[in-house]
């Protein structure tokens, strides 16, 4: 049975937070576990709505967490499957802070979470696969293969120097 | 001033933390999102005890996730400060899952967190030098330059043919 | 100064949550009582998106629970201020449960939260007006006069026989 | 079967909350959801109480919030059976706070919420008829009646002119 | 000044609360954890309500848990101030369990906690006295004494041959 | 079947926490009754690591707060099993808190839990008894006696008359 593709806005998810007291640190800023948890469950739903099964978290690339989001601000969550491998998912997501009184919003950060659909007994099944609609899916489309290799190389599952994508960044031959 | 360096056993943290339901998703496994909040928690509770000042989350290198801890299980979170830079850190981690009716303990993941030190006015300051003591340690520590780079070309702040360390990696000259 | 008017667009907040074990009763549904937590969120977000300003919750109107959202489900919440009076909003909702693996959306209710802006003594403060832009909004702004008598007389701020909109839908003159 | 009836003190739960930081919005008072939230729980207690067999939360009445419930202040909720149909009930509820500092108590909301009985297999069922003691209790009986044709005209499930008790209140024959 | 004397019906607290999923082993019981957190905030708001005055836990005596409570079960905990020292208050605390579907109500546990007065400065400040009024407690008054006297030996702030009152219960002269 | 016997330091667990805003009451204090919820976790990880099977919370003794742990401190808890009778174990604790600003780490309690072992039917189970190995274990094992009588006797399940260890205390022959 081939699975029908879908794209990226099929499996799209906006998730809105606010941030209450016990989400911060002591300087009234987010904490950056709490908005990682935010984001999990965001890229989960991103990544189930896509492939109608139940998933888990595989691996989360890295993060860099640019602006503070402070108390009583907004957090936005925008996340949708940018590629699918044979039981993996690789899912994007983006972040916002909003504060309401200031009519001031800022990117937070950006992310990539890869998530592996289950079948009944637990075990990885096949995806659909992505297909690519607009300019910008079709890039992280193609980044997905890069990024896969170095998660591998950092997973310890691939050497670096078969990783023929991401050496290119590094060779100029 | 030149503040005292410290070893990473000097802001070593253990955290135990026990898998409730609401921890969970429907395979009864610790959703990673809730693992990387309390990973957050013992990474920044090492970044204060080594620079004894307040510190954000600034980013989060790749984290992979081996094996799922199950509801009802123990999970061990082990966190110190592998090396220091000028105002920033980089926490080590090591996440263990435990049943204790089966006698089994089994390694999660790894991971390297990285903080920023705060003065009172909340713009970055200095922190005290990491100095190892085992080989162990030692090979943290030297790797740490390597991850480093690979965050800053993640973020977008240095380019890939500057980054020496990293390109080793993929070049044999 | 008068305040420049906005659409139900301008204040739209789409919040998406996972039900988790802690958010059902024993059979396993979402409680009423944290659904309407969720709501109050997601209505306060809109209300201050709206008005630029600190809200508190005025009033819940009627609600009806027309279908039960399941552990393991989506919940979405749809909120956007629906009429402005000189202090206080109207907000509207509308909220859908999804269940990915059966790919399968239903409505689970509808509701209307009236919020009060506050200004920086904790007083209320004028509110920019509503104007409308499709003709859903607008029966939904005309709505709002009638919705708002039978909130005064069911708060004993108003006598039934001075209500003149809602009185029209129960006598035929 | 014949179900013996009962009084709405045979139903009777009081609960006590305390306002804790994460309770609150950031002027520092109870946020209106969390209120919910633990209204319906004491109202489901309630309504369990008064039909020994799980309930869910089929509609709530209109809900006024008169005066802001600081932090730390104590919040007590009172339920009870207030009239019951076939197979659901009507739960009647009021709200105080209490500063026990300024030994201050005052109320805060009234609201009636509406659960179902459910059998084992999760339809609904008869539920004990309630027999009134008192004039207080004897009035909110009465008005049962009223406020649940105010339920099934809001639901859509009734037309207004069929709405025999509610239209009695717009029109002086 | 003197405080004028109080009964321990004056600092009556009635707490309800419902077990929840995560408030559960995993045999689906109410840890004992969370219960002590629960009569901690019972206990803390009757010795508020006795001094209206802030205060802190001091010590809780010794805890036996008779019967488990279950997942969906329901919580009593009645809570007054039983005794008044100089600034400390000890708190007496009844638990009952009550399954609402089979009607089955049952005890357990019973403790006292004690709490000190803080004035602003938060150093320690007088409390009211305690006059009984019933037989019942009066008992539980003139218990309070030799409890006392425990609380103190076991904290290392007493001999036990000082202890006039507990010693009698193991010797009899 | 004979158990093998264990170490305290077979059952040793450390937990350490974060006091976060909704931990602490208006003082800005951890509250006693959320410390007691998080050293009843510790207490049953070690209890469950010492006899592998599902424990429950029996009894907890008297607990002394002798300095409050302040919002962003950090709190240390060390559990071991200290005596094992034939069913139930008793959990020592060690509580500490510590400001990593100002370098200051101080003791907050020490207390005993007790916690029975349970078989697959929830009927109690023997679990392997304690061997000692250094002094401090040894005095913290013979201490075990006399508070178990105390704890007995206070539970209404001995007569302090029979109670030998605990007598000596008061009487000296």
């Amino acid at each position: 049975m081939t699975l029908k593709p879908r794209t990226p806005k099929d499996s799209h998810i906006l998730m809105t937070e606010l941030v209450l007291p016990n989400d911060t640190n002591l300087h009234g800023n987010l904490m950056g576990g709490r908005l990682m948890y935010w984001m999990d469950i965001a890229a989960a739903l991103a990544a189930g709505k896509h492939c109608n099964a139940p998933t888990v978290t595989a691996s989360v690339d890295n993060i860099s967490f640019e602006n503070p989001i402070k108390l009583g601000n907004v957090v936005h969550i925008e996340a949708e499957v940018s590629r699918a491998f044979n039981t993996s998912m690789e899912v994007h997501l983006r972040v916002w802070g909003e504060d309401h009184l200031q009519q001031y919003k800022y990117k937070s950060n950006e992310a990539y979470y890869t998530f592996v659909a289950l079948d009944p007994n637990g075990k990885p099944r096949p995806v659909p696969q992505i297909v690519t609609e607009t300019d910008e899916e079709k890039k992280i489309y193609d980044g997905a293969l890069r990024r896969r290799q170095l998660r591998l190389i950092l997973g310890g599952k691939m050497k670096p120097e078969d990783a023929e994508e991401l050496r290119a960044l590094f060779v100029k031959d």
